[in-house]
């Protein structure tokens, strides 16, 4: 479906043992003056004086989260970085570096690492981040991805999963299920391409769908919204899951029980109308189809009027006592218990 | 060869999505004043106050860096830590913590899992090591385990590849070239177990190789041995990947020549016998066979004296200005050019 570009394919072999690294590392260019030593050494050394450093890290697998028939390396490279990003910005934190490491089968010519490289430093140029490190070795099969990204933060400005308190409302960014949606339309041009190669996909309907699941973007936006709106969320994390699986979290974490509105949760437009062609539930594929990379927080009732006016932000529901439970409130006012079903068999952590 | 001792095989799906990370992690004690926040939110929280952060990554991969029909998954957690910890230890830095990402395809049972974090924890324990995070996701093939070690150190204490100048002795730790004949050990009784597997191989007089190849030892103890002998070197690299290798990183580094000298390379007398027995060159063995992660570094002259009754170190080789070369000085005192062959056929930078 997507066509190789580049016909020029260099084996891995002919770059040597540490000509490969040095092949895709060579545009690394240092901008944090935090960064002391980036690649090149045994370890990369950060500072931070005294802001707090905050980690995380996540790995991903060809074949269980992407799919090179549909997935263009480079915004494979892309995506990767953002997944991790997110993390940071879920802590309130300035994300500021990133180690890559990545194990590759002979079957990729280094043309494809320079393409999975250009949007790994694409998105580290967009978001004002250093590539300071990482491992590239081989693999017996596919093409595996794993990103560790560091940031910092005043230990003052961290918002933890665990400070929601009843009564507070429950927020999300952006809106949600597009990233699924857009996965299912490229499954389904995949099988089409199978039965027929011929045919050329008309996918411009389904833009955004695709966009939010071959390019997300990490809400670093909204850590400055907030200090400028001066509201100081007690309690965030960010979509990777599945909303219902992110709020489930937030309640454990916090010791508090939660009504979600089904009428609340933001969908596009074009989230309705491909449930529709689509026969889905559009507030199942909100609660479960992650990939957002939105971030749910909870912040107290008297910061309403803060963001209230703000399109950013949507108010979904409200926290609870623990012993109230978890539930959906639907539209037809039923209150049900909230599962979580996220699209990941094995769950990351952080 | 190496015979599953649990006979209970509890499928990974049984866990479900949370339950195994939850079930992984339950064990992790946070042991550091450093750590604020560990596993369970979306990134970790470290402080290190003046201190500066060391950040190193490694990626370890089934079939390329190791053969589950022989190592044993306990060790293979624990070395996957102490190649990442010999990162930060080579940067005269303290390591103090670690991010574990795993993908693991469902062929491996739950048990086979809570064998790999025992070896990790039991590293994380005897290195004093806070495990504050990480992913665990499904692979569509083998084990990959992909760890980030983070650590901490005075920036006036930090010592790079790149310190190191003309004259300046060049110094091991240890001894070199065990880790590979234990590989050659292993990989041989592999091939007769193949043919014959009622053979009960008799392997105490490989111990040490074994041992070298199977459980190596980050050497945690040279900082403080080194502080206490008032020695601070002018460069310093782990030997990840064979001396040869490591020591054309210093010298490229540093923008210095070598003079290495073959008869001074410290050899187990278990490495010269077992060298005789494959019909293998030791010195090639040392400089070439990698995974000993004993550390390499340069130090001035008049530090000499300090270093040099003490067994834990070796000097082999001198510095000298760049246009002189890298050379191996043989026992026939011949000068010939050094060059690097270290195992990985893609090479991990950091």
């Amino acid at each position: 479906m997507i066509e190789d570009k580049n016909p020029q394919r260099t084996p891995l072999s002919e770059l040597g043992e540490f000509g490969l690294i040095e092949h895709l590392t060579k545009e690394v260019s240092l901008k944090h003056k935090s960064t002391i030593k980036g690649i090149g050494d045994d370890a990369a050394v950060l500072s931070f004086d005294s802001k707090k450093t905050v980690v995380s890290t996540d790995m991903l697998i060809e074949g269980v989260h992407f799919d090179l028939s549909y997935v263009p390396l480079k915004h494979l490279g892309y995506k990767a970085v953002m997944v991790n990003l997110s993390d940071i910005y879920a802590m309130n934190a300035t994300a500021s570096h990133i180690t890559v490491s990545i194990a590759v089968s002979n079957r990729f010519p280094v043309e494809a690492l320079e393409e999975l490289y250009e949007g790994i430093y694409t998105a580290a140029k967009i978001y004002d981040i250093d590539v300071i490190g990482g491992d590239t070795t081989s693999s017996t099969t596919g093409l595996i991805i794993s990103v560790t990204a560091i940031g910092h933060a005043d230990e003052d400005e961290i918002v933890y999963r665990s400070g929601a308190k009843e009564n507070d409302l429950l927020v999300v960014t952006g809106d949600l299920g597009g990233a699924y949606l857009g996965l299912q339309v490229l499954e389904r041009e995949k099988e089409v391409y199978k039965v027929n190669p011929s045919v050329q996909p008309d996918l411009d309907k389904y833009t955004y769908l695709i966009e939010r699941q071959l390019k997300p973007e990490a809400r670093k936006d909204i850590m400055l919204l907030l200090q400028k709106l001066e509201v100081k969320p007690t309690s965030m994390i960010d979509i990777s899951d599945g909303l219902s699986s992110e709020v489930l979290h937030l309640c454990k974490s916090s010791s508090v029980g939660v009504n979600l509105y089904e009428e609340k949760i933001p969908l596009d437009p074009t989230v309705i109308s491909t449930c529709e062609e689509f026969s889905l539930n559009s507030t199942t594929v909100a609660l479960s189809g992650g990939e957002d990379y939105e971030l749910l927080f909870t912040i107290a009732q008297e910061d309403y009027p803060k963001i209230k006016a703000n399109p950013n932000f949507t108010v979904i529901g409200h926290m609870l006592d623990q012993k109230s439970g978890n539930a959906l409130v639907t539209r037809a006012n039923e209150r049900i218990e909230l599962k979580a079903q996220g699209w990941n068999p094995i769950q990351n952590d952080n």
